[in-house]
């Protein structure tokens, strides 16, 4: 025991704190099931206590690691053995939801897919959208601004907050919660904790913009020869869709025939093109939108913009489309495997993904570089799989992340920096970019105790 | 002469810089004729050149103020005596148009009108649209946070922005010109030059989103008896028109009434109507959207939402319509006036106006409080007008803005604090994000010497 402990035991009582053999029963991450090492974890259930736990922290030089949903890719979220960790897990009440003003307020806890899914029953939308959906919360959304499948349309989780509240690492409590789409008085201080991975401050709640449920939902998925295909039928999509167009994935070619190889998904076409998309558009009249929708796929296959298509004709139907893009669990059969997510503008895509893999096959001649993405946000997640066993995590970094450079492209599209992309930031940031960053850090946590090596180097 | 001058002068050649009878040639801003005030004002052909002009400054503790297009609402133009002002007015290259990435490379000083047809051209659009566009400048729209007429489908300037160049107060050049629609690598830099009015830094370009022309657009303004039906028609048009629903101008009955008063516009129907709406959608399709429009429209008179509507049926019809919303001089012959441009959640408003208007006729029995506004963004226009001469200016200002405070809403949803509005910033912020936006200040700008006195007072 210290003295740190004992002062939080004293402000909390020991039922918000998890210590010992419960601590270890809980795993590290959503991807390492090795258990937990911390001090203690704490589970508070207000702003209040949050500040009163960092007040406490702030003035012993503790560190501590906030935990939300634990599904995060870069390791922000693991914990060392003299870390304190604040969990939101109780704090994850849905306070308000405003119709009219299109807004809702909800606590950082709040599982994504449990906030989506009491929208609906009101007939509203939260459009952010991602995989993790069933474990991840409103505020690691927010402190990673995640990103996902609907971006297209709405934007990544930076777009979609209005205000929120965060705790600083004194314990200063920063209530912003604007519910006004335009506000202009004075820095807009939220984008201090948007997409800084609780390095600045603690989210502990927010406003979030919520739409009407869109009336229609129009899905395909079609298969093209090449590169120019694709780029010219995301443009038609473009003008012909407009605002309408929710999402365009695409796969390559090495990753359709690979989650739908004998045993895993059954391929709805042939698995032998070089690209394909899932793509979906929702609408607001229902009858014109689906002739609309036709049209558009019609139009696209007459000027040889796509080769094949399917078009599902029910939920089930769509739901099997959607999961051959969503469960790859065939490629974590392979291992080692190494994934990135990176981001470089549509025009360079092909050049990089056809140099990656050549350089990787010049290293690992087994290799294979399997390519999906978010490609209209010019956002491309890379399966680097040497094909021999070892340990070649850094080598293929080595591999990956200065070609990537030499294209202007980011290292972390939606993912987030971490603790594991920490040597690479310098690659798609300057010296004087990292250096603003350490000064942000340095001002606002100058002890340096609020996720600490995240990011940035202090 | 001084040394800062003789600094200046040396590093940039004379005919960088104006002085003297030239200087005061220039008027003060759009809003005020009197001469320019200043020691100098430079206009720098580089971002280098404002580097270096920031060396200089910074080492001889020198204020600097930051001049785009001037339309600014809040002083924030606004030169004194021992000010050097950089003028970005030679740094107005459109650098780069990327029509398949969707985005454009373009430089401060770019007027927003000279972009927006230039694009054009190309069968972009950038969205961003307001009344000052043929005199505002792109870094002026960046440095303010812009709204304009298009929020509601496009967002605000920070929506539009991917990438920026600034210098900071030092002349340290922070480059984070991103092109990519997700790059989480790392804090996002940029938020700290957007809407902080150039107190941290002086934005010299930026990279921003394009998107395809529409194909289809249609107008049209009607008239509601009540505030339900507003806000009903309002939702009705969200989930029909859903984002093809770029505009939604609403203009109370005594806006309309005063602007259409004989000898100022003609008025294409009723002028005894207690709300009117000016709307718009952009759509793809040029037949099917037609056909929508009139079937929502009927819809909406069916319901009872809407007892009056006109339809242009030529652009000049459809602009003789705008200009009623955009063109107020009518209300600029009722000196004293004082303009507002307030923010709250929509079911607040009415009340607002209501109280706001009892509250001003007690004090004064021949006030007006004209109002109209982007009402789905939250953001209203007051033009207070005590109908007495005097100067009432601070008089107005405490009956509007404290009853403003118990509805939480923002002193400014638009305009900014720059100086008009520093006194109020505390009606919509509390002082823990004073405080931590003074800490920002300090931290990015020890010395004081960017735009000082604007936003918050060190």
């Amino acid at each position: 025991m210290n003295s740190v402990v004992d002062a939080l035991i004293e402000r909390l009582g020991e039922n918000e704190i998890v210590m010992g053999d419960k601590l270890h029963e809980r795993a590290t991450s959503y991807w390492n099931p090795a258990p937990t090492q911390a001090l203690l974890l704490l589970r508070p259930r207000s702003t209040e206590e949050i500040s009163d736990i960092l007040k406490i922290c702030h003035a012993h030089d503790q560190h501590v690691v906030v935990q939300g949903g634990l599904t995060g890719m870069v390791e922000g979220q693991v914990s060392g053995e003299q870390d304190v960790i604040i969990s939101l897990e109780r704090m994850n009440a849905i306070e308000a939801i405003d119709p009219i003003g299109g807004t809702a307020t909800v606590q950082s806890g709040a599982v994504l897919q449990t906030f989506q899914e009491t929208l609906e029953q009101d007939g509203l939308l939260f459009p952010l959208d991602l995989g993790a959906r069933g474990s991840c919360t409103i505020g690691g959304n927010i402190a990673t601004n995640a990103g996902g499948i609907n971006v297209l349309r709405y934007g990544m989780m930076r777009d979609l907050v209005l205000g929120l509240e965060a705790v600083m690492a004194d314990g200063t409590i920063i209530s912003s919660m604007n519910r006004m789409l335009k506000n202009n008085a004075g820095y807009d201080l939220k984008q201090l904790f948007i997409g800084t991975e609780g390095t600045l401050g603690v989210v502990t709640k927010a406003v979030v913009k919520v739409f009407p449920q869109p009336r229609s939902r129009h899905s395909a998925m079609v298969a093209m020869e090449n590169f120019d295909q694709l780029t010219g039928f995301l443009n038609r999509l473009r003008v012909e869709l407009a605002g309408e167009l929710s999402a365009f994935e695409v796969m390559w070619g090495n990753y359709f025939h690979a989650v739908t190889a004998p045993g895993w998904h059954r391929a709805p076409m042939s698995r032998d093109y070089p690209y394909y998309v899932m793509l979906e558009a929702e609408g607001t009249q229902v009858e014109e939108d689906a002739a609309k929708f036709n049209r558009v796929m019609e139009g696209a296959f007459e000027e040889g913009l796509i080769v094949d298509a399917v078009i599902p004709k029910s939920e089930t139907e769509r739901r099997a489309l959607w999961d051959i893009r969503e469960n790859f669990e065939a490629l974590l059969e392979r291992p080692p495997f190494y994934l990135y997510d990176v981001s470089l503008v549509i025009p360079d895509m092909q050049a990089y993904v056809d140099r990656l893999t050549a350089n990787l096959k010049a290293r690992w001649p087994n290799s294979e570089c399997i390519v999906l993405g978010h490609i209209a946000d010019g956002n491309l997640h890379l399966f680097v799989c040497p094909g021999e066993p070892g340990d070649w995590h850094y080598e293929s970094d080595s591999i990956v992340y200065p070609l990537l450079q030499e294209y202007g492209g980011s290292v972390s599209a939606e993912h987030g920096i971490g603790i594991e992309k920490l040597d690479w930031l310098g690659y798609s940031r300057t010296e004087a970019e990292i250096t603003l960053m350490k000064q942000l850090k340095n001002s606002l946590d100058p002890k340096g105790i609020l996720n600490n090596g995240r990011v940035v180097r202090a």
